[in-house]
């Protein structure tokens, strides 16, 4: 198979992430659970896996990174526990359901006040939209920081300084741009950051958090046992215990920690570069295909993410064809980002995501636009 | 290191769990996101999971085995969920605060009325207390199987015939049992049960989940992505969907897929017969040191727990020189249950809690013996 399915989740990991998750299950025991030493060498690890993330997020202290058990549970615990009643929340048409879905619930739930910033023409973000939208007063921005259908880049330091111009809280959604785009939390001035550890950190499933850029008052989303001050009704107030009830992944933050080293070893800059140039290698092979329609704005930053589709034909059929005549891994339909395919047009189409990673090849791209060449002619 | 913490979470794993873990992280794409070979792979070894589970539970259907963080996580989804304003809940002060907590949580947030039912002399849960409370009226008992403090063992089958006869749903944290006492919801009549993968199912951190004996109006506790049904603005209302919004830890499952196959193979009651002769054979040991304490019903239905004491010295000590001076691997204090102290009067001084698996030694227990013989020599 040949996998363009990595904003999906990564397929191919660096193999020290095998060999660390295999050392961690023979190893470890409950972080954060006792003082001995195969306790401690699982809280070890996974302080020095925080640390690392600081480093990677440029936010201040260990303690302020969270670990999550994906993505989504990183945006329902931010989400959940922060915004209150009767807020009033700005947020995107390119957001996935991880987002809209918490979003929609505290609209029903607390009465929040939810604007939508739109996309223009050229498939970016409308900035004045949001310029204006933050002038007339929000308390949060929620925003993805690259689009999952797209793959356009939002300017985060732009829409940072807008924020704090503002008085507006920034939540960025970086499942996308995490491992392929440098952030540095401190100075774009982002507040709060969601991530996933299975897509470009190349780390294993049931990963992920939250790196906090300051105090905030959150709420713990799930609480329960926390190691310490066991006789409180509530959780404990310090973090990131306050926000990490249960026994973490210990064996997956393990891999994770393994794939942070790997990323620092090639480097984001160069990781993005390779990704990008299988992604404008492809662009160069497909854009001339007859009736190919291209969703993104690739003259812009961008992340290694491009969707397109043939004529009118549904997305589910050319993926299909794809995977099962080509052996090509790619994903039809809505991704769970609905609201920019209704954007897009393309909500009943659905578009085929072609997602690639750092591990793919030039030769695995040619047989990709010798396929999509292929499936065109045949259904013309 | 000789490891018995195993009721923290099981360091030895059986080799098979590396390997399909390994596996994963070298085969799988994301489960359900896609109907690639790569996405279907990992959504078939989840769905084979989900039916291994159902044949450990004795729930009928793979679609009411919902996968999640861990026992905190899939407790909390419970509780929240399904838990409404004003209702009426009895417990027992054997519960971790994976428990406590969320109700706590209800009675502040939602008025829900606790009822706390405690335990006699002999350590054991005070089953007329529950028959009276029940009787008084109640729409909940959240309870666990085994304490993870004594190891004592409920009677689950009439605890179930108790909450049947006076219609009140029976919630069973299994955290402690699972894997270790065989278990049968239809059977036995439990409603909902929580499991953890990482303890007695040999599985990796970051796996749990809960099974469902039937169909419950529980809400959502995570939304987000889920694969299907995207522009809705709620989660799909179908099972396991309905609770699982976002990537789930496909390679942690994939490991406790493997466990769930080892379990099978070696069979429960053998798993639990080890158990509890290295249980006893310990006992055996350590019942004439002078001062000791011992916390737990032996003579009844148990798990493969020993707690105890040494005198009033502190736990934290005994604990710490096991660990440093044996290399033996303990765990001191509260363990997250602070009622079931409260009820033993070891609040202040926690116990030291062994807690044995199928992988320990009689070897590795005699050096746990001869540890403690020493220890207290020293301290008297």
């Amino acid at each position: 198979m040949i996998y363009f399915d990595n904003a999906a989740t990564t397929k191919d990991k660096p193999h020290e992430v095998i060999e660390a998750v295999s050392y961690a299950l023979t190893h470890f025991g409950n972080a954060n659970r006792g003082a001995h030493e195969d306790s401690l060498a699982a809280s070890l690890d996974i302080f020095k896996t925080r640390k690392k993330l600081t480093e990677l997020f440029g936010n201040a202290s260990p303690s302020h990174i969270i670990f999550s058990f994906n993505a989504t549970d990183a945006l329902n615990t931010v989400l959940t526990g922060l915004i209150k009643e009767g807020s009033r929340v700005i947020t995107t048409v390119t957001e996935h359901n991880s987002v809209l879905r918490p979003l929609y619930r505290l609209k029903r739930e607390r009465g929040v006040a939810l604007t939508f910033i739109g996309i223009d023409e050229g498939t970016r973000l409308d900035m004045a939209s949001l310029e204006n939208a933050l002038q007339e007063g929000a308390d949060y921005l929620v925003i993805s920081h690259a689009s999952n259908v797209s793959g356009n880049v939002v300017d985060i330091d732009r829409v940072a300084e807008l924020c704090k111009h503002f008085c507006c809280l920034l939540i960025v959604d970086a499942a996308q741009s995490t491992g392929s785009i440098k952030i540095n939390m401190q100075q774009s001035g982002i507040d709060i950051l969601c991530f996933t550890g299975h897509k470009g950190l190349f780390g294993p499933q049931g990963t992920g958090g939250i790196a906090l850029n300051g105090d905030f008052d959150i709420e713990p989303f799930r609480v329960g046992g926390s190691g310490v001050q066991s006789y409180l009704h509530e959780q404990p107030l310090e973090l990131p215990t306050h926000l990490e009830a249960g026994t973490l992944n210990g064996h997956g933050i393990a891999g994770l920690s393994a794939a942070l080293d790997f990323i620092s070893r090639i480097g984001i800059d160069a990781i993005h570069e390779k990704e990008m140039e299988l992604a404008n290698h492809f662009l160069e092979g497909i854009r001339d295909i007859e009736g190919i329609k291209l969703y993104g704005d690739f003259a812009s930053r961008h992340v290694g993410i491009v969707s397109l589709n043939l004529g009118c034909t549904d997305s589910a059929i050319v993926s299909d064809v794809l995977s099962q005549s080509y052996k090509i891994a790619t994903r039809p339909g809505a991704h769970c980002a609905p609201l920019i395919h209704k954007a897009l047009h393309t909500d009943s189409q659905g578009v085929v995501r072609f997602s690639f990673s750092y591990f793919n090849t030039v030769e695995e791209v040619d047989l990709g636009i010798r396929a999509l060449k292929e499936i065109s002619k045949h259904l013309s």
